[in-house]
């Protein structure tokens, strides 16, 4: 089969064999994939993954339990050993001993077929679209944010960052109580962001510096924490979904000065993003600025990777 | 009077006005006053602070109302307005228009005198000594721990860092239940951990990475937080005492990925400290290396900065 494969920083379409599905896992022929800013990163070294690269996807299952046999799911992408202390403590999303589709020890969804635990499929509910259930893995990050933070009517939170993931951030924060601001670079995303009535500001015309209960740093960027760091207000919280490749020079001391909360944050809950896109509540068809078959995947993480884009796909059985 | 007094990253002794209270302050003479990392740090030019250096003390009130004049006293470092947004929600160490003692603003207490607010002060009890007193401000410092996060007997806890802060952090944790355990590099520290029946470790022989439940970085060094992050169990919780001059390279992705909670900690209840101090609960005694009068402060900052030496008092009226 065709496949996109990363390998020490190089990125090539390749082919691969088909996966066979160890005992538990099904077979799934992938309809479409989502590039994001993860696989960029990974693309250009991160995490020293060598493998096919991807992880977010919907596609139809061709080998599996009669339950998900021809079903269209989507796919959690820890898969977990269920024995370590973290997976009986109800934290299997942390397992000591997982394998993490596309991007650690295990092959992605940049290919026409994945294999996957059947236990981490979701079946897509009829009214959901195949290009809006590819966006069901980010918008779970997303709706984690509600797991971690309480919000109440009073708070002032803000979201910095209105590429990808901010934009699903901007949407799932809008539907909690708590003033809203989305706080970004790009005119055309913060543009997108008006148009849904949520509030937004450029970072050079924010105006509430210091006085922020909560910041969702969603930029990408090793920029976005000291930005943050002046955004907040003394004890508030600031959610970090940044991860970057190199190391950066940091100073923390506004952290320990204003006693700051920093929250990582990571995946999230598939099934309340599948049901947000299910009532419509989030809308993802509006990021997708380009589509382009498997074949072009190359040439598709160069848009992905350009301002000018918000989300590419692939289509990885034209 | 005799200061010490920075600039521009220079110490020097001079001969300095004798502080005029404002109004709703007290005029203290002050007894002993205790050298820490942060004047270290500021003496080297952080915060960019040009005046009296210093900020924990024990003195007696030489003018100020009947309920405090001629009694022995430790002071609060932040002075507060009482008005803003942060005094008003019960958070007045975070307040807007704050001055800090020896920090930020107005002038510290390695001098013969310093004026702080009447507010600010602490009747020392009979029970606790000079050399004890002083210790109250870093201890209630230590004592804040326990105000920002509950500790249970199940809890892996751990104290990284056997400086002056580390030493009264291990001791306040100690009281609390977990299983406690203070890593850090100096030999002589560690032993004085050791003696107080604190299980301790080097860094290097270390052997629970990614085990611990909580953390207290309080190395006073840019090199703490990376190994605190691998000590880290996901969803941990790394408590950040640690304020740097220079920003350092850091790569905060395990924050991420482990959705680690980094929580900032500063200034902590006075009145905390000097009741555990009254108790004989916690042993500060030992931790007195070297006592010099304010005259040879130049040298008792070099003392200070050596690891053969923990803490440093001076005595300001000799």
């Amino acid at each position: 089969m065709r496949a996109l494969v990363v390998d020490s920083g190089t990125l090539s379409l390749r082919d691969e064999p088909q996966p066979i599905p160890a005992p538990g896992e099904v077979l799934i022929k992938v309809t479409l994939a989502g590039i994001c800013s993860t696989d960029l990163e990974i693309a250009r070294g991160y995490a020293a993954f060598k493998d096919i690269l991807g992880h977010e996807f919907v596609g139809t299952v061709v080998a599996g339990p009669p339950t998900l046999a021809n079903k269209r799911v989507v796919g959690e992408i820890n898969c977990v050993c269920g024995r370590c202390d973290m997976c009986t403590s109800g934290l299997s999303s942390h397992c000591r001993r997982r394998t993490v589709v596309g991007i650690q020890g295990r092959p992605g969804v940049f290919a026409e077929f994945v294999a996957i635990p059947e236990r981490n499929c979701h079946i897509v509910p009829d009214t959901v679209t195949d290009s809006e259930a590819v966006f069901t893995e980010p918008l779970a990050a997303a709706y984690q944010i509600l797991r971690q933070v309480k919000i109440d009517s009073k708070m002032n939170v803000a979201v910095l960052g209105t590429g990808r993931l901010g934009i699903l951030v901007a949407q799932v924060l809008a539907t909690s109580p708590g003033r809203l601001i989305a706080v970004g670079r790009n005119p055309r995303t913060l543009d997108l962001l008006d148009r849904k009535r949520i509030r937004t500001s450029t970072v050079a015309e924010f105006a509430q510096w210091g006085e922020q209960d909560l910041i969702i740093e969603c930029t990408g960027s090793p920029k976005g924490l000291p930005i943050a760091m002046r955004m907040v207000r003394p004890r508030g919280t600031i959610l970090l979904k940044t991860t970057c490749v190199e190391p950066a020079a940091m100073d923390l001391t506004p952290i320990v000065v204003n006693e700051v909360t920093l929250l990582g944050s990571r995946c999230g809950p598939f099934s309340e993003a599948l049901s947000a896109l299910a009532r419509k509540q989030i809308d993802v068809q509006s990021m997708i600025t380009r589509q382009l078959p498997l074949s072009e995947g190359i040439a598709a993480f160069a848009l992905a990777a350009d301002p000018q884009h918000t989300k590419i796909l692939l289509t990885c059985n034209a």
